[in-house]
């Protein structure tokens, strides 16, 4: 392992990590929140100090980077930003305990959502900024912004590849443009225009301007922590509609985006993953709005409910404008299902992906056929092209290593002896990276009742679900830290 | 397809049933059950009929059969030999319904055990016998008896091969001897023999001959269906701890038997599927033991109860001598994660299988260093041998099916209404073929709630799941249905 390098490079993260807490201290000077400022300025100069002592210790050496120091790099840089990312919280007392506070920020970074606070409207206005700020970073990924606005390397495309390839979400990243730090800039360039969009939208509805940044920030990373301890429900239809749509938004695989703005409009509407994800999406309000008739007074109600909740699952958001825990046992069925599914690969979203779910299934229907004629040989095909055997591979790789995660840790926090619902779904929206389950971690409850213990687990879920697992599991393989 | 070729011999298997149904209607004839003496003659009149109409109409053809017949015919006769097998439960009126009738019999041939009879001690002898003696055919395999006492297509060992594997359970069907009808045929004395000592020991309990035969049919078949409302729970503790030595035996490999024949001790003791089954029953055991502090009065008490619940869910058996859905939290889950995992792979237990488990586990691995070493190629290995590429594959199309066949069936069911809990626990439990879940069709109750159409879903997976997946699968699939 080249480790100075990885040092340097997880320096630079933390300078920019420090350098993105500096808005939320001035809104904490701003509001006058002593102890919040005070928080903030040890948070930031702790995070700072640091960044400047690894940079020191590990400058000079050589630039060679292969794949798994790309992937130790990602894995570990995640951890380290949320051990600095959550001393605001720490410090500044609002969130009294460490690994609380530590799961809060992963929550936030990985674009979860699921907290342990129990009546957000108690927080500063500092450190509620901060907390949904965490969601925007962490949607799109901090490396990524590293990389597109730095040379880490030189002029080393390998090495960027593959950090991208790290930190994007889906079963394989397809280069915009022929060099990664151009693509990293117009990813970046298209979720700042989307989230500004989002904002404008919002105050187009009378939303308070510090609430409408928060919220747009919940919703471009999908992450779904909200300034209100109801979320989303006291505000009016409109807004609630203008976060669906924008959920649904950034839940689509940015490349589409690209693709509209060089018109090629036509291959973004043969995109089979978009189809799925957009099939799946009415599928399901249809199916709910019918399973809902006599919940709610009006039609538009029930719909309303049925496209929001349905979007924020499948995009792994997470805002709420009804307890769906309370909703009849389809519609959770549903629901439970989309949580496994997720939003598209290239998206801020998390889950299985849409993408991921087809190669399954395609590949799935050509093992049936192979059984029937054994000797035929044929390509899965995605999008009208041929999907490599190696991509099938990894995709399965990735089904098996997802199914047993969901296993172990739900068999880990079943220690503090909740039900099975409750657990099951706690490791589903915490690996899912969507924040609410069912019952005691429902949309009206929250995750202060798990131990320590489980709360480490789900917090090791949350980032093995942002970072599509690999980069997590390989910091437990004996393999990666053994000298070549 | 060879359409005349499958009907002779469908014909066959559905001869073979009309047999042996005939002990069934000696037992109501010498118990004086009128309409269960009538319902026999009818059903056994009918099978044969039948049996004897498609053998005579598909007469002559030539005897060329290919994997895709070979499995198209055992889904379609285990199909059709539910029909008909369901038929002595409906015309006695002892089960009115005929989706009820349906379910029983399909619960029983799958060795699932899932009941919906309210009350099973007002049944009468014979339906009874009827009862768990179809757990005992459906445990080894219709078919695989078959292939034991007949030469069904002259000489074809490949047409054998293709059958024994879609019937027997696990990844890869080794053939203990080159000819598969040998094969078949130690397989059945071995099954014999071991039925025959499980009943000796259970008549050295002092259990009722009636009792004792009928419980060993459902613990040879890894089945479940008892003869008393309360199962296993009313015998006494040594009848109990008989019956968990023996459907943990059930739950081995039956070639490790044979080779423990032929004195090849060695092989059976560094076998891995054995160590990770054993060692999951002694594991899970310690620790229920250990969450269940308290619950009984004594250790003895205790260790004992654990033992059953584990080695019955494990093995896929599911008699119950508690009521463990009130055990607490850890223990739920634990026994959970068992239902999915399963008995050993060649046993004739479900599940996913453990040896199933390893490939994933070992294939996993591989893939977690070959994201660190991308260029180093190692095969997978097991019990020391390499493991083939494509038995991997399999595996992981396995691993697929299984996942999206447990999700949809999920969703299918949820229609009724009932909780994400007894849902789940219901499709697991049946797909499976283990018998009782959690809530609503826990241990203390049973499947009768659900509808026709979450009955019919429940029947698919009990079936899928016996079969292994692909032999109902393909019945899906166009490509089977199409000309060459």
């Amino acid at each position: 392992m080249n480790y100075k390098m990885m040092g340097r490079f997880i320096g630079k993260i933390l300078m920019l990590e420090a350098a993105f807490m500096v808005p939320a201290l001035l809104i904490s000077v701003w509001e006058g929140e002593t102890a919040a400022v005070r928080a903030f300025m040890w948070s930031i100069g702790t995070t700072a100090l640091l960044a400047w002592g690894l940079t020191w210790f590990c400058r000079g050496s050589k630039n060679k980077f292969y794949a798994r120091e790309g992937l130790a790099c990602v894995g570990i840089s995640w951890i380290i930003m949320s051990l600095l990312g959550c001393l605001p919280f720490y410090l500044s007392g609002e969130i009294p305990g460490f690994v609380d506070a530590f799961f809060e920020i992963v929550s936030g970074f990985t674009t979860t959502g699921a907290s342990i606070v129990p009546a957000v409207e108690e927080l500063s206005m500092g450190i509620l900024y901060w907390r949904s700020f965490s969601h925007w970073l962490g949607g799109m990924g901090v490396l990524v912004f590293l990389l597109a606005i730095s040379t880490v390397s030189g002029s080393d495309n390998g090495f960027t590849m593959h950090l991208l390839r790290a930190e994007s979400p889906g079963p394989n990243v397809g280069k915009l443009v022929p060099r990664m730090k151009k693509t990293a800039g117009i990813l970046y360039l298209l979720y700042i225009l989307l989230t500004i969009a989002n904002i404008i939208f919002l105050l187009a509805g009378k939303m308070p301007l510090f609430d409408a940044v928060c919220t747009a920030f919940g919703t471009a990373g999908t992450g779904g922590f909200g300034v209100k301890n109801d979320s989303i429900a006291g505000y009016s239809p409109y807004i609630q509609n203008v976060c669906t749509i924008f959920m649904l938004l950034f839940g689509v695989n940015f490349s589409c985006y690209y693709l509209l703005l060089i018109r090629q409009v036509k291959n973004v509407l043969r995109d089979e993953e978009l189809r799925l994800y957009l099939g799946l999406v009415a599928g399901s309000i249809l199916l709910i709005a019918w399973n809902l008739q006599g919940t709610y007074k009006t039609l538009e109600e029930t719909v309303r409910h049925a496209a929001f909740q349905v979007s924020s699952i499948i995009t792994t958001t997470g805002y709420a404008t009804a307890d769906f825990d309370l909703w009849p046992g389809l519609s959770k069925a549903i629901l439970l299902a989309l949580m496994i599914v997720g939003a598209s690969a290239g998206s801020t979203g998390g889950g299985f992906k849409c993408g991921r779910v087809l190669l399954v299934l395609k590949s799935l229907r050509r093992s049936v056929q192979q059984v029937v004629h054994p000797r035929k040989i044929q390509a899965v095909r995605m999008n009208g092209q041929p999907v490599g055997e190696k991509i099938l591979q990894n995709t399965n790789a990735y089904l098996a290593a997802y199914t047993i995660i969901i296993i172990l840790s739900f068999l880990l926090i079943s220690v503090d002896g909740f039900s099975i619902t409750t657990n099951l779904s706690a490791v589903l929206a915490c690996f899912n990276n969507i924040g609410p389950g069912f019952e005691m971690v429902g949309p009206a409850s929250n995750f202060a009742a798990y131990g320590a213990f489980s709360k480490l687990v789900l917090i090791m879920d949350m980032l093995a679900g942002r970072l599509e697992i690999f980069p997590i599991l390989i910091l437990f393989s004996r393999t990666t830290w053994k000298r070549r």
